[in-house]
């Protein structure tokens, strides 16, 4: 049993189908085949408006890309000190955007509130010499603890930035298990509630390595291309992350999937809640499941092989602090997580 | 028929069928998965030597990284001026480096002489403060002009750089077409002729998005996972690119596809210089045909939709010279180039 | 009466004799001349040891370099949230460091506890692929507060740093403040004390420009030379930044300087400790005075055309909150600074 | 005797006292000071125009400045292939402008011509993903092989750069001896001709260490501020190189320094011609000379002690190549050199 990551499945059957249909004959490479082209309108469709799409590998490249995009050098990302930009990507963001630093916000579950935003742009004075210059602000939908921004507090985000006109850029590596919780349209869960710049994420959702940057006003990836291309992130066959796409998002096929990872993330929350053998440190509202495990629990999981982590408690509630002993297990559910290995973690845990 | 590029083609089934094969059950994430660590012992026994091996998903990201982790931001990189990472990566190497220089020397058909090595490092002196400073020297095998380094003249470019201990780095996009023509060991066309750093290539040769960095000195090879990973090189479901390589490199499926692609060449270019109705800028020595067409042929060969491109006539060997509205034509051999359309081409030019 | 910042005087007058003394005649460029030689050797006596010596015009380049020279791109520095290399240099650490990350740790006075040292490397785990990885600690001395580290807390922020040997870097933009309050030797308060490298402060001292890099370890210094060239920092004629240095640091100018600065912020600060009239946020250790200013007092004091800065209270003391219309007061006094300018702001301040 | 630079040499005796007058009193910071400010305005008096302006330490400082302000990390810049700032400055360029890439032209003197120009951005073509794309043209006036551009020349090349609306950048480190061999006005040679961006050198002129990046469009220098101060060429205490400009640029001394500087080396290099004793590898049009030594000359010139450097011979008129042990001599005059040094010179050559 496996609940590491959503990146520890393979593709889903139809990614690989997809991806199996588009291996016959001659292509132009760098993105301008067909599937690529297709892939880009489709996100047109999916969110009801033009968009600039620019299909990467990985969703550090595509964060990256898209901070890089959205700030200077001498600029600044307001962030969620443990969002995976500030604290898992090893420095792209600095990186791409040739030194840009991240500044990170505290909140619970890793969600930002609209006050510390505005008080960090207080602190950083606009045009101030000395100090580098807010310019976009971003935050991860579903967040690193399994949370979800409402649409009101995305449009609230919005506003807070919108004095410095800070870039809304959402990190939307888990994109479609937040969306099919709040049960909107893409458009609404992004530009409709001012988001600027989304990194779309396949890979956790079930493909391959397929990520796409969007840009819901394309005038601003006029230079994207060559960002792009100098990152290496321009795949000369780059009909390998257009079929991918095309495969998921067929049919509403990537929906499906995230509602399955979802169901079993609530599955296992629900059971682990009524059964009073942990607390969870946030509640499940996406695909991911963080219960606070007693020492015993913990050793007991362990023992038994189940593959877990243990998380950052960093954003806990301000009410809720960790006994002697006590862990923050992290539980993420896939597209491939089956229900019986669900059920077997949940009898280990102990109804 | 479309000759553009050695990119057009998709994968090799031996190569989508790995991919499949490698698509069940969870796996650790980042390159820790079991087909990448076959892999690495893969290209060990390859190279009759342990190695350090990053796998990558471009070519440009592969030689961008190799040449970074080989100078430092005020060095130099002497390369052909018309090399890969010189003129077609839009500036990945410089963006990788924090900006090191490279310096492009000129030569016939791509090729770097000692000479000119020698040369650029007597005007880059050593230890000169308001000078870059050469520390690596960047070859392409086989070329883009689809000429080879024999092994001899690998020696001499290594001791040629001997002096100022420049690291010998070697884009292999088009590695196994060099090797099959040389006809020596991956061993021989490497290491023991002096190579340190080689950008392998997987996806001209039959995959998907498949290059790999190999270090002949894995010492050098230290800081290489945080290099790669904040490069958003790193892929979670590593096993993509693993899987791939698994396919190309098992029983020497890659040599067959670069066997079969350098034969279609061949096939090609002895007709041309049959034919009488063009001469070939350079020598075909590995996948590539490079015709000087005729105004007149060049016309016929658009007409009929046959897919090239018109290349550059900067390496044209010195005492060639185009008449007016000659054109130099690049014909490019994969995998997955069929004999008869190979024979289709010869037809229209012309016997 | 400005007493915004130690940087508001110009040179003192031995330092423009020194100046005007070194015009005579030619002399060698590039940081080669008698002047700047000369130094490198006052800086080794100064210092007990063989040092290596890169003088700069700015405090922000001399911090820059420094940190740049003791982090890779990918690597993390250690250093107080607003201390002058997070805050006040606009991301140039991150500049010349191509990206590296600055850790903000909390503490009063701006001084960093060694347990938040100790607890920021439990967070980044040594080796950890997705994290940046801490290299350098930085601590300023004076602190942006006008407090100092003891030997004993230098000694112990080292034995924090020691298990991931992190360089430790001083910004020594008021060295010699601290020094005449500490009343030790120059070698006692750095590398005795585990210092590895110095940004060492001439301009707030005394001089127009002339900052210096020091590198305890010269071994360490080795690519410094060109990092510093191709920043712009290798003036010419060198012989300007070597001959104000030589100005400060003949016979003990530069301690006389320091000890006038910081008399007349003790002055100050005693009085206004005695009057009652206001509270000090940090205690008065080098050459600033931050009195907690009451709104009346604060208008009282800008009405008289008094020149100071409202600074920030993130780093109050914890028992320490400001009172609705408080402010904290930075008055800073420099080599130049008048005694009856500061009997005049007491009396204003009100006895 | 020393001749080996213009940068050998202290300050002009008027500069000296612009900066000892300059010493009085406080004064705000970080440029903001009545000296800078006086500058910023004189400047506008003297380029008959609104200017951005912006003061730094060194040459290399300005033009990295001046060329990251015109190009993206992917650009290009157009330039001489031994102008300074290809060849003297490490790496500058490419560190301040994140990697952008300086493709260096040939050209007799270092002197490009608008044919060169018009090749190179046929080469890089417009808008293409795989290349650099060419931002910036800068050419360097009076050139380092002591040559100058004409006022038609300069509109010439403005004229070549225009289809892809290149800036014209012009290394003005030696602008004065270059203005009045021309007998222009300062307008007349920049942007009346077409330049956009100008690095105006104060230091080989007669000051310590003053340079000034001159915007012709205000506009263009919007961020300008910040990056020169991350790149830490912002002094606190600004007026030092405000004080310098000033004393420079009173009643026309800036012109009379140069009028002498060109004068000493026309007076060399027609007695050179004269005598027959060598062959001046460039015309003598600014304020340095370039004899081509035979090696008996050249060794009795070091023998005697005098201070030149032997120069590259790439640039050498194509119907003018080396005997065997010739040498180009670079003889460099400066606001300083004596008229008798130069006769003793002359005597020495040999009449």
């Amino acid at each position: 049993m496996n609940f590491i990551s959503d990146n520890t499945a393979g593709a889903s059957s139809n990614v690989m189908a997809a991806i199996a249909a588009a291996n016959d004959g001659t292509s132009s490479a760098y993105g301008t085949d067909l599937w690529t082209q297709g892939v880009e309108r489709r996100f047109a469709e999916i969110f009801e408006r033009e968009v600039a799409v620019f299909l990467v590998t990985s969703g550090t490249a595509a964060n990256a890309l898209a901070l890089a995009s959205s700030t200077r050098p001498w600029g600044a990302v307001l962030t969620h000190e443990e969002s995976h930009v500030a604290d898992d990507e090893c420095g792209a963001p600095e990186f791409f955007s040739d030194g840009a630093k991240l500044i990170g916000l505290a909140g619970t579950g890793n969600k930002i509130s609209p006050d510390l935003v505005t008080q960090a742009l207080t602190r950083f004075r606009e045009g101030a010499l000395h100090q580098v210059q807010p310019q976009a602000l971003s935050i991860t939908q579903a967040t690193e603890c399994g949370t979800i921004y409402t649409l009101d507090e995305i449009r609230a985000l919005k506003a807070a930035a919108a004095p410095r006109d800070l870039t809304l850029h959402m990190d939307g590596a888990r994109f479609a298990n937040a969306l099919v919780t709040l049960g909107c349209s893409p458009a609404q869960m992004t530009w409709k509630a001012g988001v600027d710049l989304l990194s779309f994420g396949g890979t956790k959702n079930g493909a391959w390595a397929a990520e796409a940057v969007i840009f819901f006003d394309p005038a601003a990836a006029a230079e994207m291309k060559w960002r792009r291309k100098r990152a290496g992130q321009t795949l000369s066959k780059g009909r390998l992350i257009g079929a991918q796409f095309e495969g998921l998002l067929a049919d509403g096929h990537w929906l499906d999937l995230a509602r399955h990872a979802n169901a079993m993330a609530t599955k296992l929350a629900t059971a682990i809640e009524k059964s009073g053998e942990a607390r969870l440190a946030w509640p499940c509202q996406a695909n991911a499941v963080f219960p606070i495990l007693s020492a015993s629990l913990h050793t007991r999981l362990k023992a038994a092989g189940v593959g877990f982590l243990a998380w950052s408690d960093r954003a806990l509630p301000e009410n809720m602090t960790l006994a002697q002993g006590e862990v923050v297990g992290r539980f993420v559910m896939s597209f491939a997580t089956r229900e019986e290995q669900v059920e077997q973690l949940i009898a280990l845990i102990g109804a």
